[in-house]
């Protein structure tokens, strides 16, 4: 094996919380080459710790364990490793120095308690850490290497990245080549059925598809462990056929959330936008309102829940209501007119449908969503039958809604 | 060790993706009164496998792992289990019927390759799965027991229900009681200073703070071996000191959402609600609408991210904004007065502030947030400077915001 991760910690053992240190850990060393083959969480016991890392010693070779350096009786990384590598653990003076300086930074006194803080595992290198008081070790042993790192992600980061290149990049076996899309307005499968038999004749790169709600993600990861020249030349190549063939559903290839995308879309082409919600809720407003800078595009809206503000604000007519019902193309089409006039945006966008489990009728199913994008000089409408749940629906409702805006803003290119 | 829990799946370890199966066995096993050791996520590695899960039986008492039943080439689970526990796989005709049933169901012909789902370790009990292909195994072996289950959480966790009782209670030791409060309007430290002094004086039930941004949980976990008697009083004991104490901050003892218990409140009360939000762009109605049967309730409101919207959508006054700035007290209390009589709800809820990165000035810092409240009889209003980055400050509003209204209510009960 190559690389195992561990999360020491009870607490990530109860309830909900999860633990997201491995998560960081394992993306980085993956960008480095090196592949993590297993990653383990485990609650505050000396002796099951002790026991897992001596395991982990005899079939890997580099060993990464976050938590449970603190100063309290339940931290017992330290000497768990200690026992596992049969080391001793030694007193440094000096370090408590360093870590009473800590203290006396932010006006406070050492509590005594924090002096096992300055216990070492003999023959280890220490790790500063800039943002705590608990430093890190790195143990270079026949076996294998550890490295110790203190749970809170924000000590952690930085520390880890501090050892990557001198440390860890000597063990990685592999150099990476990447290339990943995000595509809008399609299934899993739906992706799948179009370009699976283009990246089934590649076994390197690999092509991982990633779905979430509304967003499709196709990575490529192309690994070589001599030079990369080739390996770089197949990945591009299967990217660049995926990409032709997916062109109309493609989002962006940068790494920025869908919402940052129409944002920075929207800025260049000195467009405005507004919102008027009736399933959402005021979700795809939020979503938009996540990106910094957003308030430069985004105007704001109208929350209609409701029938009465559907007429009373957005101007949706009675007897559009009457007959064709609150969830349909028709009130969609007149709330995004209404709010693109009530605001002045260049561009109104508006959902309205049945997000469940209740709502449903007969000829109107649960997951029923018409979205409906007005602007000056035309107007496109879409519905969509969603699976899932209320949030489900929501979020995949939003995620539609902003891939009417991309291929508007498409047709605006076209033009 | 009394239970290790084993994800198995290369795509686990890849970029972004979260295993959530063994954060519902833990907590299953966990109500139970059988403790979780460790939690491993493996990639697809037959030797790598077969090593962990010998490794695991030798120290434990239980082992449930799920992922790897499929019928690919990738699906390595009942190879690498079989090899473990030295024992053989045997091909069992009548498990072909039963899977070609299924693909019939569906209108489906049963590809080939899905016949090595009849393969199963000798000795084990098959455990049915109704929603998908793979069976599960069960293994009462010498050394421990194992349970094997497919990866989809639909087809998994049935199944793990189905044999929760029978399989797994009887390796149980301890008898489980829990008590747990949700508290709005405070911070994670605020809580802990105000009853540690309580429950430092309690080794049995344990406590736990979790915190998530607005909203603090305590958790109380009482474990005996033996009768409960004792235990249950004490946990209650304990709890209600902290009620108690914290009596002003409750927001229940349910296990429902924030939301959830805020629209049935407003329900048993026949009371509407609206909302007027900028900095938070739709996150309130967002939230609030996440909850089926929220229409009851929930009139909807406007997201007045520009001036131009509050002033004409929700009545601002132009000389608040300029005298005052769209950040203030006196922005919110019309805001929030403006959208109760749009709307014609009971109760408007309004929030205004700077979610950051930018727009903090030299008065005004990153993350002050004012939130106001109006009603026929009554306003309220606070403000809070929020640490944390953007998102992290609009979902503090929110929750904030959904306190205020608890308080609200709370004073209606009083009257």
């Amino acid at each position: 094996m190559r690389a195992i991760v561990i999360a020491v910690g009870s607490e990530m053992l109860e309830m909900n919380r999860q633990d997201t240190n491995t998560l960081y850990i394992t993306q980085k060393l993956m960008e480095k080459g090196l592949l993590v083959d297993m990653k383990i969480i485990i609650g505050d016991d000396m002796q099951n710790l002790a026991w897992l890392v001596k395991q982990a010693c005899k079939r890997t070779q580099l060993v990464v364990l976050t938590g449970g350096l603190g100063p309290t009786e339940d931290d017992i990384t330290r000497e768990a490793v200690a026992t596992a590598l049969k080391k001793e653990l030694e007193f440094r003076e000096e370090m408590v120095a360093q870590i009473e300086e800590r203290f006396r930074k932010r006006g406070l006194e050492m509590p005594e308690i924090n002096t096992r803080q300055a216990f070492i595992i003999k023959g280890s290198e220490v790790i500063p850490n800039p943002r705590g008081t608990a430093p890190g070790l790195f143990i270079d042993d026949e076996q294998c290497r550890v490295l110790l790192l203190p749970g809170p992600p924000a000590e952690m980061k930085p520390m880890f990245d501090s050892v990557l290149e001198e440390k860890i990049s000597p063990l990685c076996n592999y150099h990476i080549y990447t290339r990943s899309f995000k595509f809008g307005g399609v299934t899993e499968s739906g992706v799948d059925s179009l370009i699976a038999e283009l990246y089934t004749k590649y076994k390197n790169p690999k092509t991982t598809i990633l779905s979430s709600p509304g967003i499709i993600e196709v990575h490529l990861l192309g690994r070589s462990r001599k030079a990369m020249d080739e390996t770089r030349i197949l990945t591009d190549e299967l990217a660049e056929k995926i990409k032709e063939r997916m062109k109309d559903a493609l989002i962006t290839e940068k790494d920025i959330s869908f919402e940052q995308y129409i944002v920075e879309e929207l800025k260049t082409r000195n467009l405005t936008l507004s919102v008027a919600e009736s399933c959402t809720g005021g979700g795809l407003g939020n979503r938009i309102t996540n990106v910094p800078g957003s308030s430069d595009v985004f105007l704001g809206g109208v929350i209609a829940y409701s029938n009465q503000l559907k007429m009373k604000l957005l101007g949706v007519n009675e007897n559009t209501l009457i007959k064709h019902g609150a969830v349909s193309k028709e009130t969609a089409k007149e709330m995004a007119n209404g709010v693109r006039q009530l605001t002045g945006a260049n561009i109104g966008v508006a959902v309205t449908g049945i997000a469940g489990p209740g709502g449903a009728t007969a000829k109107k199913p649960k997951g029923l969503v018409f979205m409906h994008l007005s602007a000056e000089d035309m107007d496109m409408g879409i519905y969509q039958i969603f699976p899932g749940a209320r949030e489900m629906v929501k979020t995949r409702t939003v995620n539609y809604s902003l891939n009417l805006i991309r291929e508007y803003l498409w047709t605006l290119d076209k033009a």
